[in-house]
């Protein structure tokens, strides 16, 4: 091949930034002309949170607003800040934010915070300040995830995030390297990525409408330290891509997705089940996972690495020791292939099938957005402050669907499906 | 003297940064431990941000939120958006705000917004946008201008503004112009900042308790272009520095301030005012305004530049072409001295006496805070959804204080007290 013949097709580094800003805004958010758009970014993702601005204004927005956070400033609080201060979190700026969604905004958040932010810091600070913004921020959060409003995720490069992605690189490099993992991953780059999107979304359906055919009662987890069951909850939902929020917008919340996903039964997990990567939780790396339940209750848990960490966290609330979401990811996914841990639940959970503790998404169960608490809660939907994703794919990991009599049928073999 | 000796006392820019972050928490703010603190600033006064967020935590603030404001997003709505959205505000923002307020939270802006930002853009889709925000922040605005929480505004140099205040400098060293003038002026630099403040705080109440004593009914102004008589609220009351907020906290709420100010009667001014310097407001600068009042209200408006900007302004609403503040400053105030023009309001104010349209400070009436909406109008304070200040002051105004009885006693002459 020419190489002068690939310079001229090779999209600038700049083109690739306004293309994924474009599927930010088209697919991901699917924003209406007029809509308002609430942003939050870390600093660092300045240059794509400008465009996406762009972008949001030139389909029509009628008001971009981002929140900027700054990891310096959330350091100079765990430095300097006296102890109580930690029970503390802005419940108006949280309330302001749900105030928005519930007069008509949309939502973006663009990821690439520091994963190891608080890796040095005070535990309990930790926990106690994770708890604070769980409560304050959980009346906006339930606007998103019963998914009454359109909203996306979308993953900016931040040189921080990339030194802990790739430590023996340059902070040049390592920074390319991760902006190339996201474009990639995020399906930008060639020459319509829209359209792409479009098709990609579309098999993601198909997979999510045969699995709901099936209406398997429970999934059974057999792999290296996994030996698990997992009831499906009653009339769950299996969804995946895209979906139509709640102001009739059709939304695709999360770049890049490949998982499909639904609501397990809190009350029917029982066995033993081994994370297959670390989880980077609000900047703490936990690794090798080891938990057991009995009765949907996580009746031990151990990790070789931040165990304090996730047992403040399973100890948040009563329902953060339960499963509130089950998802499926093929072994082949771009981002299982790509090799690189991300240390960023948006991307590795869609690197591998996992299952999330805490909060329950009522949009994966029928008529679930119309149900009342304690309805949710009969038909076995967890309720949470937290909704914490963790990964147990691999290709040792096989999974079977079991019928309501008790037939197993195999659908996932080696963590490909059957 | 000796340069070594020199070298080893003078500050560092970084040191002078952060004397001006302390005087802005401990001074401006007067923060008090566990207090919560919501910060507005400009992207480019990061560096400032992050030293005041320091500060704040040291003080023993439980927690900093900073909303930052970006230049490039603002000119991607003009450039992008459609028509229509300039009506829009985000008021779940404000009401947020005006949540934190009610909280207990304090409130600290860092002015440094590029003064010329929205110079070139539509000055209808300008007067709709600001309208649109004053309506839409005015719940969050009446809690500052009554103050009832201690709140602050403090200065950065930012690249925008020093380009316009020094045009023919490179970036470098107009930047470099800019924060000299800061420290100078908002006296950081020397020894103990704190103390200085202290005692300048003492000198501003003195002048404050002098002109209370006095009483006068009018001031009557005449310089170049300027033969004008305006009476004072009844029941008025002359500030200067620091107040006690409702909130019981002695706040200073700017840094600088040179200024004694208090409350005019919205229906007593009568002649014709010519401005001292241009007025730049929200991104236009206004040049060479000259109005006539009659019966407090402006009848006749002209400005060689920016007059459509001017004309929507006092267009706002009733209040907006009336006056709600007057204030005095010495024409040998250290930002008048300097001979620089900032185009910024919190400076330029600072560097001659003024005249403020709009909204009326209810605190510069004796027991303001405390009655009805009524009861202030009848006593002549104003009410709009703006409050803007401009330059009236130079070292050719003399201004008489006028007694009840109509005596005239000179109280400035040719810009300094008598």
């Amino acid at each position: 091949m020419n190489n002068s013949a690939v310079a001229a097709t090779a999209l600038t580094f700049e083109q690739k930034l306004d293309q994924l800003a474009e599927v930010a805004i088209r697919i991901g958010l699917g924003l209406a002309p007029g809509q308002e758009l609430l942003m939050t970014a870390p600093l660092d993702a300045l240059p794509l949170a400008r465009r996406i601005t762009e972008q949001a204004y030139k389909a029509g927005a009628s008001l971009v607003t981002t929140l900027y956070s700054d990891d310096e400033a959330v350091l100079a609080r765990y430095h300097h800040a006296p102890n109580e201060a930690f029970d503390k979190a802005p419940k108006w700026l949280y309330d302001g934010m749900a105030a928005a969604f519930k007069s008509g905004a949309a939502r973006l958040a663009i990821a690439g915070a520091n994963p190891m932010l608080l890796s040095k810091e005070d535990p309990d600070k930790v926990g106690r300040s994770n708890r604070a913004v769980s409560a304050a921020s959980k009346p906006a959060m339930e606007l998103i995830t019963r998914h009454e409003i359109n909203w996306t995720i979308v993953a900016a490069a931040t040189p921080s995030w990339a030194a802990t992605m790739f430590p023996n690189d340059s902070a040049d490099v390592a920074i390319n390297k991760l902006w190339d993992a996201i474009f990639a991953t995020s399906r930008v780059g060639g020459d319509d990525p829209v359209s792409l999107w479009k098709k990609h979304d579309d098999g993601l359906q198909k997979r999510a409408a045969y699995m709901n055919e099936k209406r398997y009662a429970a999934l059974q987890y057999r792999g290296p330290g996994t030996d698990f069951r997992l009831g499906l909850s009653d009339g769950h939902l299996w969804m995946g891509g895209g979906t139509t929020a709640g102001n009739g917008l059709y939304c695709i919340p999360n770049i890049p997705t490949e998982e499909i996903f639904t609501t397990p039964h809190k009350d029917r997990a029982d066995g033993t089940v081994t994370a297959s990567k670390p989880l980077s939780h609000m900047g703490t790396l936990i690794e090798d996972i080891h938990v057991r339940f009995e009765g949907g209750r996580i009746v031990e848990a151990r990790a070789s690495r931040g165990q304090e960490v996730l047992q403040k966290l399973i100890d948040t609330d009563d329902g953060a020791r339960r499963l509130g979401e089950v998802a499926l990811v093929p072994h082949s996914s771009p981002i299982a292939s790509s090799g690189i841990l991300f240390y960023n639940t948006l991307f590795d959970e869609n690197a591998a099938s996992h299952i999330a503790l805490g909060q329950a998404y009522t949009s994966c169960l029928i008529d679930g957005d119309k149900a009342s608490a304690e309805e949710l809660a009969q038909r076995g939907a967890n309720s949470s402050l937290i909704h914490v994703d963790w990964m147990i794919g691999s290709n040792k990991l096989d999974i079977d669907g079991i019928t309501a009599d008790g037939t197993a049928e195999p659908v996932m073999r080696q963590g490909e499906w059957v």
